[in-house]
């Protein structure tokens, strides 16, 4: 059959539980593959090159902007991170399927590049709940509580680059959610147009 | 929060098997509505106005027709059937959600008049296997076979309409499908638009 994998992009705002539903999805789902990042900073004990990040120089890096090699690129703190086509889209052609973690700007170049993709956008249940978890965490400063808070207004304001949002209340609904938006995209039309065709031809 | 419901339509050539599925999603989500049709043939023993059908006089129906008040309509050996727009409107008004079981003329205009339903496309796993359970009813002559089969090819290359297709080759697995679908539907951006509005001005 031959079908292409899907390219799944989880974002939300800082403190919506994105990371923790990406990572029950991909436990529940072990055949999904991560997205294996670029970056230029330098690796950290223990990780290791094309597991947990390519690690290149600078000049590399820029080179492989220059060359269109990106899904997505940003730089954080003077180093580049981002996500290269090539070995995503070795595994799409296969039929596996790869998904990434990634903020609202990160998420709307893929999708500008790949439309394919399919665009997931988790909110916590709402600011209120939002504020409380931020405070329970303990780590942040009341001032990077009032920056993240108002940071998470103007990420929410781009609902609309999303093709689908899950209101994160409850963390095993939103799970589900996923993993149903998941199965439902394997079954749109133009994702089948190539089986269908074979299909009528037999 | 006031959200719509869901207009679902499931669809498939004759011996798909999307009456089993249709039946079992109904069984699996009983607050999904049933639609009742119109109809001008007369009531059969234990048939109830309202519940089984809405029976009505052709002059009343075709007065129904001039006035626009289907989702669709067309007659079957001389009766007319059709849905009315009201009772399904009201109840998507109330949030509920509902479900039809139709042929792909029906889908078709369903989705004309109402954009926002979720069509999907249930299709034997291939025409042998078609075939194969065709013949198994019994209940078919040869000539009828080889009617429904040529029937079912020229259904199949309609499949361009739908938003989703279902290989239903294994029927637990294609009614999970549809219940993923549904699911899915609901956490659509467009969908959300006023849940999120009212969200951001909260």
């Amino acid at each position: 059959m031959n079908k292409k994998g899907l390219l799944i992009v989880i974002s939300g705002p800082s403190g919506a539980g994105k990371g923790t539903v990406y990572n029950e999805v991909l436990i529940r789902r072990p055949e999904i593959k991560r997205s294996v990042s670029v970056t230029t900073r330098a690796p950290r004990k223990g990780e290791v090159d094309g597991i947990h990040y390519y690690f290149r120089t600078v000049e590399e890096y820029q080179r492989m902007i220059a060359n269109g090699e990106f899904l997505e690129t940003a730089s954080v703190y003077s180093n580049y991170y981002g996500t290269p086509k090539a070995p995503v889209y070795e595994k799409l052609a296969l039929g596996q399927d790869v998904m990434f973690e990634i903020d609202t700007l990160g998420a709307k170049q893929i999708k500008t590049i790949y439309p394919e993709s399919v665009t997931i956008f988790i909110i916590p249940p709402s600011f209120e709940i939002l504020e409380k978890r931020l405070r329970a965490r303990g780590t942040d400063s009341e001032d990077s509580i009032r920056r993240r808070l108002s940071c998470a207004r103007s990420e929410l304001a781009k609902y609309k680059q999303f093709d689908y949002i899950v209101f994160n209340d409850d963390l095993e609904s939103s799970i589900q959610r996923v993993l149903s938006i998941i199965d439902a995209e394997k079954s749109r039309i133009f994702r089948n147009e190539k089986a269908i065709k074979d299909y009528l031809n037999s």
